[in-house]
């Protein structure tokens, strides 16, 4: 059987999904519980990695297995046996050449900031706490030269490997309410800290400190040092994987 | 000086308010602070104690010092100090009589409740997770018994001492938002747990299991033994402290 769970996390309290020794990571959990389900070790195949501190609301991963079981049940039991911070949204058998990861045609991400003035004990994990006043109309016109596909070479973090840096963002959109805001990001995919790294730049382009038009020389610089920033975990979902 | 302060905190990681030994609280954190601060150790006075895993967005608690120094300073270095689950809203110089605890005149608890029928592991430290269908007329309905000066010993817990168990309560409000229930309460005091045991007591209120006038009946019992339950400690909130 190859199953796909689509998995909620609260980044929080790991240090990212991927398995490592000695440290707690989602992976790491949802495999260690499988294994005593099944009696053997089973790897799971996440859509992609997310950072220690980083969300999901849809992460999706696949795993193969040769028992035979009901879909639901394994999802009421994981769901009962796994820690409070993950949560089996969905767990469904799939075809048996449906890849978590290679099958992922699409992505959705999010990123949340709380505006209030002062930092809020309530949102400190799950926001990134931003207080500078922010030009949003300026920051919307930016986005503009995001969407496309671009080498996105200056908008990766160094350590990423040589893979292709060529992506294809297809919508950034801005969703406000009171003092929060949330900036949606879709693409075909994103590289290693490359909606983070957009962000930060967005919100320099909110300050006033980058004109809307800078984005574009960024881009075609594929200079990481003209875009520095790193916008903080807390703020950042991975909320969906489209197949 | 008399200092008067009002405390944010997020209860999850605190063993309750009160200061123990070898245990994180609130009021030790914050005296922790202080006595770096004025070099000598500083008594806080609370307006009540909060359990472990209750949450406060407006306690209130009193200090002495003969020091002299600008409260607004003292609160901006207070925040940059505090761990980041405690956050200082305001701290002002007040008259010397005034106490955080004998002066407090009026309270206001908030109890909030995620109706979702998955549980999130977004809210989880903050709600509580409650999946039964609610019958919230009754539950309204039920509020009336609960208004007025009555002695709540039947809405207290055990190991609360021998303090005078009459109470005034003056309003139950509700609040709707899609998933989500607040139930806001405000009293002249209230006795050990007994905004958790009223939460309680109402949900079976709401699930058919009591009706509203046993209310009246399980008040006017003075018997702990009726109203069992008490709800858990993550939904509620000391939301405002009145002088």
């Amino acid at each position: 059987m190859n199953i796909k769970m689509t998995i909620e996390y609260d980044g929080s309290g790991f240090c990212g999904w991927q398995r490592q020794n000695n440290q707690r990571t989602v992976q790491g959990e949802v495999e260690k519980l499988l294994k005593k389900f099944f009696n053997q070790p089973i790897t799971i195949d996440g859509s992609g990695r997310t950072d220690s501190g980083v969300h999901s609301m849809g992460q999706v991963a696949t795993f193969k297995s040769n028992g035979s079981f009901a879909p639901e049940k394994l999802k009421l039991i994981m769901n009962r046996l796994l820690p409070k911070d993950i949560f089996i949204k969905e767990l469904d058998e799939v075809d048996l050449d449906f890849h978590g990861r290679y099958s992922a045609k699409k992505k959705k991400y999010i990123y949340k900031i709380d505006r209030s003035e002062d930092r809020s004990v309530f949102t400190r994990k799950h926001y990134c706490h931003y207080t500078k006043p922010l030009n949003l109309e300026a920051m919307k016109e930016a986005t503009k030269f995001f969407i496309g596909e671009h080498d996105f070479t200056a908008f990766r973090a160094k350590g990423s490997g040589n893979i292709n840096p060529v992506r294809e963002v297809y919508e950034i959109n801005f969703q406000e309410e009171g003092n929060f805001l949330e900036i949606e990001f879709i693409g075909n995919g994103f590289l290693y800290k490359m909606v983070r790294i957009m962000v930060a730049t967005l919100l320099d382009v909110g300050t006033g400190k980058l004109e809307p038009a800078d984005i574009a020389d960024i881009i075609i610089s594929k200079d990481r040092d003209r875009a520095k920033k790193t916008a903080p975990p807390e703020g950042l979902y991975l909320a969906e994987v489209y197949y």
